[in-house]
């Protein structure tokens, strides 16, 4: 694979020669700032070879760095060994930003290139500011992936399905008006909607064109009283069409956004967006037609995000049904490895293939969230590790296995990991184990202030890990999209502070993971995930009272949990959650023997 | 009283009307933007009869309001009754905020007036953004409380003291080499400093013209190769003089700090100043002559603020050993109230003369770093209650009485509070009590990542008091100065977010306050204060952890304490700080009959 990757390495620099670029950068997103992309847009791990969900590869003719964050920085030095490329570990101390590297390694006079397209408005100022001063030139209107990649994927096209009423719980029309509110508050009569997820919900349609996330290519114009999506119109089927037609919303090509941007007549309006959803090439296009029509822009966060993070009550109805469904598929699954380990041929991945099918079979399956982590002994350590056919390890009744998944159903999207002691094990896992499970408890049994953000809440989940000299090297939680990606803002749960990024207040209807973990490189790693809804307590004088309300309803293993270690309030916390999960989840269970087996991995301790 | 204000405003509207001023608006600062300040600036005291050290009130020419915050909601009811003001509860749900009411209720053409020497720059822009777009004037160069306060006291003048090198652990030689390497990291070659804490602290001198906090009036304008000092020069006895010249300090008198700005070539220069600490008109001033004579300014956190909030060993030394000998005599104190209660005549006023009085003993005792807080039953609800010679409860053998004080000592500033149970209490009260224990102590006892601010931690000592569905409507913790200010930035332990206020890491060396409570209007009040020093653990792959000590050791009243309610290592906590505190405080008390209550009084439960 090395070979393969500096072969790619050479015929990219070869290109960056001819056309006298000195740095190309590759960032990981699709001309909509997804997090997951479709193979046409993986260009970044196609010249070095990390396939994480979150990295940005810098190359010059001789050097290429790649920045990721804690979750991947075992995998990645795993990935792109031999490669000759540089990891940079972000947030690490010392480590400078891209940026940073940038600005002290270019040169005046020295070219910076990259696809506008799929650099987010954000990320672009960023560069601009840091960079043009230092007489370094950017070009973002070419992508240099096209001229060093023979062999890349078209784009995806695949056919759009519709979320009826019932199941989205508010028509696009209801939708639109309240997007159309937001819009006048802001004091804007235009909104261009480049996010994926949010144009599917608020159209309340889907699309296939991104592995574990069911949105479809598309960007949206929104007026007053028009409503244009920019889609490939392949992927409307006749009875999407009917349906878009009926809500009055226009159809033009996907690629046509551009020419639209280059004619608007912008005069007397202003076009809300958003930097952080925002291409920088759709953006400079914008303000450039804006500047010469005379017309005014205003930069926002998408009305559109906070308005799907609060889920309805039709949403967050389905959804506990769903994540019902989906704790029982885990809890067999669970159930299967911990009795079968040891005693039958038994792998990561053959394991994950297993899980992935019993999802499969449930009612209104749409597909994976994202890809099944099944990671045994030392791998657990790699936070967003995946197995493979070619590369994976046996699952052997010693150790532990970690296994975290979920799937898109009509009615929700889940996310969930346990991690499985298959053997005995040391007092210094238990200690670790225990402190995740109490730290995970802590968290959903915390009540807060509305007002209160995830930076607020953070230490509940990873104060017992940090009782022991230890960090997990990411947030605790994030939001999840229903029927939609399984990361979604604004809402999450993390300590440090990012810079420009707004926090979102938790606000009742809201759901967040909680996943603390402790990861030992080489040794062991171990994560327990629910997903949590955020619920109203008591509202007095001094405000309104937040706490939150399980969605998740799996049993954690009490093999890894020494007793000694909780506090009374965390092992009651631990004994009433069990209790519920037996009572909730045995209904779903057919088999005798499965049940028995949960009564016990859910008894009081 | 009522009708004293109530004359005082009809003075003021009469002088707004002859000046055709619409509004008058009333800080609660000096020139510096002090949190206490000499009387000379007690204008909003002097217009509305409230007391507190947080207010702002706004008089029109048929309306007055007050603006305050949670801790004086109470208080400020009670002072303001019957004055015809109308009290706003800062960050209540609902009220506005003083810009949003003004831009409600002024109109067009109409004038705002203020002193822009009390103003912050920050506050004087926030006012221009809102209310010039709106056709509203704003004049601050005339002060209204001038024309209508006819026996208003003089400005301050008190002899300068020195703080020799062995107390400061740094020259001021020294401490002017980092805040020039600071400056030159700005890009600033001049620094306009106008924090009365910082200069003193820079100078290593020490005044008088602030009540409980030991600082001269002064500005310091600061270069590569000079400072000038604007004093009164009355303050500067002949010792403190050679001390200045000796490190080579410039003095210009107290109010040539205009003139002096008014005719400086700035040409080529460029100004670090910080908008927090610099009043509206010194800011307007040298913006106005920067732009004049050709200069730049750049706006950033005065680099002393952080320099003197991390305390050097040396301080450190000193401050550990000034809080034994100040927990002592509160213990002492403690002692007296809890058996003498209900024996002998005693009351909120009599008993805080007689704990500054035990103080006043102290060696290095300077003077009180704030007016002691004796508050007994009911009024312990008001957070900064002050009881008066006319106005004061009695103490009772019942109920509770909370005492928060301190002391600035040649070697510290303290401040500590304690609740003292008199007789028996209600479930209710335990309750409360216990759960303000235990968040003290859950917080005392966190262990954290360098980079997490006050904001992080918040929750660990508020999170008790929010299982019970209460809040306190003010932040956990804040820093204290060295022979300073009894609150000091820029670190503070609170959960909700300041727009516009830089969150400060928390760094080894650095002390602030924890000082949960409950507060239940009309019955009682509950507040544990100890105060913590930052100190590091251990440091690994996952960066530098952090950790507090205590400083102070003084028991907390175990008749207020349900010990069911703690879970077992907060009752740990609480006895290993107990067993400390005697062992600490035992040997500074020559009394037998205390040592022996103490012993009790720390008793393990």
């Amino acid at each position: 694979m090395n070979d393969i990757i500096r072969e790619r390495l050479a015929r990219l620099r070869a290109w960056m020669a001819r056309h006298r670029l000195d740095y190309c950068l590759f960032p990981t997103a699709d001309f909509h700032n997804s997090e997951y992309v479709a193979d046409f847009f993986k260009a970044r791990e196609y010249f070095c070879g990390f396939t994480g969900s979150n990295g940005t590869l810098v190359v010059s003719n001789d050097w290429a760095g790649m920045w990721t964050d804690g979750r991947y920085f075992i995998q990645a030095e795993k990935e792109m060994a031999g490669t000759g490329v540089t990891l940079f570990r972000m947030a690490d101390e010392g480590v400078p930003t891209i940026n940073e590297y940038l600005k002290a390694h270019m040169r005046p006079g020295e070219t910076l290139s990259f696809d506008g397209r799929v650099l987010s408005a954000r990320l672009g100022l960023g560069l601009e500011e840091d960079l043009l001063p230092n007489g370094i030139r950017i070009t973002y209107d070419t992508d240099p992936a096209e001229g060093a990649w023979p062999d890349r994927p078209a784009l995806p096209c695949h056919d759009l399905f519709l979320v009826e009423d019932e199941l989205a719980g508010a028509s696009a029309a209801d939708k639109l008006a309240q997007v159309r509110e937001k819009m006048k508050e802001a004091g804007a009569d235009r909104h261009l909607l480049s996010g994926l997820d949010d144009i599917c919900w608020l159209l309340n349609i889907r699309g296939g064109d991104v592995a574990c996330s069911p949105v479809a290519l598309c960007h949206a114009w929104i007026t007053d009283d028009r409503v244009i999506l920019f889609i490939q119109e392949e992927e409307v089927t006749p009875e999407a069409g009917a349906c878009l037609d009926g809500i009055g919303v226009e159809r033009m090509p996907y690629g046509a956004i551009t020419g639209f941007l280059d004619t608007c007549d912008l005069h007397g309006h202003t076009v809300l967006y958003d930097r952080e959803r925002m291409s920088y090439a759709l953006m400079k296009k914008l303000q450039t037609q804006a500047e010469k029509t005379g017309g005014q822009w205003v930069e926002e966060q998408d009305p559109t995000k906070l308005l799907k993070a609060v889920k309805n009550e039709t949403e967050l109805t389905h959804i506990r049904q769903v994540y019902l469904r989906d704790s029982a598929v885990l809890t067999r699954f669970l159930w299967w490895v911990k009795t079968n380990a040891g005693k039958i041929p038994m792998d990561e991945y053959s394991a994950a293939l297993k899980l992935d099918a019993m999802r499969a079979e449930l009612p209104g399956f749409i597909e994976l969230s994202f890809p099944t982590i099944s990671a045994y002994g030392a791998n657990a350590a790699m936070m967003h590790y995946e197995a493979t056919e070619a590369d994976h390890a046996d699952i052997r009744a010693e150790g532990m296995y970690l296994v975290d998944s979920g799937g898109t159903y009509r009615g929700g999207t889940t996310d969930v990991t346990r991690t499985l002691v298959l053997g005995p094990v040391s007092e210094e896992v238990k200690r670790h184990f225990t402190a995740v499970t109490a730290g995970m408890l802590r968290l959903a049994n915390g009540r807060f202030l509305q007002g209160c953000t995830g930076r607020n809440l953070d230490i509940l989940a990873r104060g017992p890990v940090w009782d022991l000299d230890i960090d997990y090297k990411c947030g605790t939680g994030h939001g999840i999209g229903y029927m939609l990606n399984v990361h979604e803002g604004p809402q999450s749960i993390r300590w440090r502070r990012i810079k420009d990024e707004t926090e979102a207040e938790l606000l009742p209807g809201m759901i967040v993971s909680d996943e603390p973990g402790v990861y030992i490189e080489g040794s062991h790693g171990i994560r327990t995930e629910n997903i949590l809804e955020v619920v109203s307590g008591s509202k007095n004088d001094d405000g309104q009272f937040l706490g939150f309300r399980m969605l998740t309803w799996v049993p954690i293993d009490l093999d890894g949990i020494d007793p000694q270690l909780l506090e009374p309030r965390e092992r009651k916390w631990l004994n009433d959650y069990h209790a519920e999960v037996c009572k909730r989840i045995s209904p779903f269970i057919e088999e005798e023997e499965i049940r028995e087996w949960l009564k016990e991995a859910t008894r009081a301790i």
